[in-house]
């Protein structure tokens, strides 16, 4: 029998990446990588021209770039033919958001608007939109609708409305050329298919869309600005799509970038983090999946709605049909550690690695593993990049207390890491107060994989156990999955993404329990990080946010 | 004529120095340093014997080695007969104490005793006697006892009693074998002449001794501990010889270790940071001096007596005869930048240093140099050895607040520098506050000396000039400066403390004003400061002490 592959795209915030999936037993048969030229864009345009502080910005030629050059890699490497491929799924970053024009161009390809901030595309990252989230947050509860309890009850600067408000204040040009704003994972199914299919995924999670209540009320977007009355219509479609459908074939034109066949089953496109439940094998409820990378997104999945403080959305069907699909999340986790090894790992660390032939990474890792819970007598509040989970506050900063003359390295990146775990920990206790109990963790992405001793830290934080998932590119395998949903079962893929999901996706034997003693007296040192927490983030001492304004000032 | 010259030996945490002084015009000729080859134990015994945490001990054989090398180093390199040294001044680290037998022979120095910490020097930083301090602070509270007055309310782990108590505590037998607990000052000024002649500085500042009130009383001592009750007397000497006064004249012994003449006149010892004031000559009221090293001294002479929350001591007579001397206090100032640059001084700074062949410090300081108050979003609390003054607590520890994913170490630098010109505001509003107001700083010390932008931060945060002490070696100065004095005018010195000063000691031209926007922005941020000096500080949130108690579990 001739066999079936599904390709899976995925977009990350530094590269994207192809993956090439046996359809029947989920093996991964090929990958590649590319990473954008531009990068992240939060210092200036690519021309010089200078960026305002917490601005992210990405370039959507670097997105056609992967399309051209990771698709025809990994259908080299494996020797398969066009006609194999029955389907594709792109997972995407989001509320990665950018303005078009009446063509689907985006308008910082336009010259009139090349050298203009507003014209890129914003990144999942970009936080520069914090006081429009604001004012929605307060026009909403002013005007007693209760559209925010689906999302914790705050607005977050990362989500669509306040991005494309930021335009119309900033930049009221750029928002009048704008014929669309669309979602970065939308306009790539939109470049392989020909036609628009706005996901329910994004839709849900960062656009303010439920399946029964629809979208918000033009009442409400002309209360925040006359201009964004018909947003819904006028410049965002109102023609959702369902996860796990198809959003159309592939065309000549992306036929000829990737090498695939025209006429291939394009997926709807998911939320990165979002792709890795199906890619992870989670399907059940009480199971808590955590995608963990330079933020960690956590996914869960249930029968019961929900009105959970902090979380950034629960969306009927956003996830795996049939469910009530949670998220919640750290925004930065791996990007902490990034920063720490570059603005603070010292000679003696360093010297260290050289000899044993390691990177610092795993020297610290080794001498923090030593460590007793309490032994560093440091605390940390893991907020480098806000808060997201449970008090959706971008404004918030990281802190460390207890430094002494004696502190080292590896201590304070134990403290880093425990903080991040208080972080998941108070949001699994969220949801358990609110009647949503979590009884295992499982992990995906590249800190899950490589980081033994975060694992192990986040089972005695948590008290529960941690499953890995199998596979190394859960967002890319889970895109993949929905790409054999979309070409369907009578094309030799699957008809739901439970069953696509049962087949291709699997965890690794190894498991992460937790120790009884090591569990208390984390809870212990949870209960100082709680403490700090309600101080800073509660509105106690707003240290944080007049520091942030000075900053700016 | 014959030049005359004064000798003073300076005992730091590091190291012992002397400097060898022209009397009439106060150059200074020649200097020699040595550091001590067991420098400070603080993890073991020199035999490997493991010591507890917050121990930090001395040999005071170190001392003896500096005697013995350093003098006849500088009278070979001065080319000086030792006829032409007419005294010798000693200062010294306090309180910096150990127990001795009935030849004043140290106790680690006899077989029995050598693998036992409590025989040893309890350097000044010894911060384990901390119980002790507490039990004393309550003990005196409790009995409505107003001596502590005089030390801002609050009795430091550093001073004599404590120490001795814990010797007591944890090991009887040593605090029996002692015939006499003495300081290091005072122990070498015993050696060079043969007697005890104990200080009214150390004893004032340290040991509760006041010139008119006299010592603690056997009550109160008893009231700590029965075999306390007859301390000052049987262990302690109950003979307190003025500052400025002579302790007696060298031995043979002491002539043959440093190649001095017998007979030569010997001062009475001083604390090292109290001996700066003379070497620094300041010699009026209203000036504060900071002797700025691993620590900062604050040191200010009143016409007044009053009560200061926090401060470390009002001596009358103890710094410069008729004046009430008052001293206070940073535990930590270059050991936070010496933490900093060994714990956390990334990779990228030390290239540019290589680089530009400059030290990494070098670097970091052209870097903050760059930045605006507020500039870093950062603000830190000053505590990595406790806090001294206003709070009297060694179990408080350092804090940073602010960082964002885009924190640079300079930043973090500049932070730390903030911090202890916050710390130093602080103590010297608590003094105005109290009726003492401060209108012009002085500073001297090797941070004082070297970090032009940290003296033009503490300018800009006090709103006050700063000038510079023109020696280099301020406290070796002022030691040389008490053994003119020691002398006498009779024998080529001079008569008292001040009109040696007024000849031997000046300083630079260089004067560094305060701006008034840096002033106004720092008063914001040290606002900020003060807030979070309170709260954990003051108990609010005692979250340092439970995780100094976690770390020591």
């Amino acid at each position: 029998m001739v066999k079936r592959y599904a390709l899976g795209i995925d977009y990350g915030t530094e590269s994207g990446r192809a993956l090439l999936v046996d359809v029947e037993t989920g093996d991964e048969i090929a990958t590649h990588v590319l990473s954008y030229a531009n990068g992240v864009l939060d210092e200036t345009l690519p021309d010089g021209t200078k960026l305002d502080h917490d601005t992210a910005l990405q370039d959507p030629n670097d997105w056609i770039a992967v399309l051209k050059t990771t698709v025809p890699a990994v259908l080299k490497e494996a020797n398969v033919s066009p006609e194999q491929v029955i389907g594709i799924g792109v997972d995407f970053t989001s509320c990665t958001v950018l303005p078009v024009d009446e063509n689907g161009t985006p308008l910082c390809n336009l010259p009139p608007y090349k050298n203009r901030p507003h014209a890129w595309v914003k990144l999942w990252k970009h936080h520069a939109a914090q006081p429009e989230a604001d004012k929605i947050t307060q026009t909403i509860h002013e005007r007693g609708d209760t559209i925010l309890e689906r999302y914790g009850g705050k607005m977050s600067s990362e989500w669509i409305v306040p991005k494309i408000w930021q335009v119309l204040d900033e930049d009221e040009e750029i928002f009048d050329a704008a014929a669309r704003f669309i979602e970065g994972g939308d306009w790539i199914v939109e470049q392989l298919c020909g036609q628009e299919a706005r996901s329910s995924c994004q839709a849900g999670y960062k656009g303010m869309w439920d399946k029964e209540e629809g979208f918000p009320t033009p009442e409400l977007l002309k209360a925040l600005h006359p201009k964004l009355e018909n947003l819904v219509g006028d410049k965002l479609s109102p023609d959702i799509k369902p996860l796990g459908s198809k959003a159309g074939e592939l065309t000549e034109e992306a036929a000829q970038w990737t090498g695939l066949k025209a006429g291939t089953a394009v997926a709807v496109g998911i939320i990165d983090a979002h792709s890795a439940v199906p890619g992870s094998g989670v399907a059940e409820p009480g199971k808590m999946l955590m995608v963990m990378g330079t933020s960690t997104c956590h996914m869960l999945l249930s029968e019961k709605k929900a009105s959970v403080p902090g979380m950034c959305g629960c969306v009927r069907d956003g996830i795996l049909p049939g469910f009530y699909g949670y998220e919640a999340g750290q925004p930065a986790t791996g990007d902490i550690f990034a920063w720490f090894m570059e603005a603070c790992v010292p000679q003696s660390i360093l010297d260290e690695a050289r000899q044993k032939g390691l990177n610092a990474h795993k020297i610290l890792e080794e001498r923090a593993a030593k460590l007793q819970p309490g032994e560093s007598g440091l605390i940390a509040l893991d907020w480098w990049n806000g808060n997201r989970s449970v008090l959706v506050d971008a404004e918030l900063s990281g802190l460390i207390v207890g430094m002494t003359l004696t502190t080292k390295p590896e201590e304070i990146y134990l403290a880093l890491i425990e903080a991040t775990a208080f972080g998941t920990r108070k949001i699994i206790e969220a949801f358990a107060e609110n009647g949503i109990p979590i009884n295992e963790l499982y992990a995906c992405g590249g800190l899950a994989e490589k980081n033994k001793l975060m694992m192990q830290v986040y089972s005695d934080v948590t008290g529960l156990p941690i499953r890995i998932a199998a596979s190394p590119q859960t967002c890319a395998l889970g895109a993949a999955i929905l790409g054999a949903v979309a070409a369907g079962q009578a094309n030799g893929g699957y008809d739901t993404p439970q069953e696509a999901a049962k087949n291709m996706a699997r965890f690794k034997d190894e498991i992460y329990q937790p120790t009884a003693e090591r569990h208390k007296k984390y809870t212990a040192l949870y209960n100082e990080y709680i403490q700090l927490h309600d101080y800073f983030g509660r509105g106690v001492n707003d240290v944080m946010k007049r520091l942030r304004q000075m900053r700016l000032a």
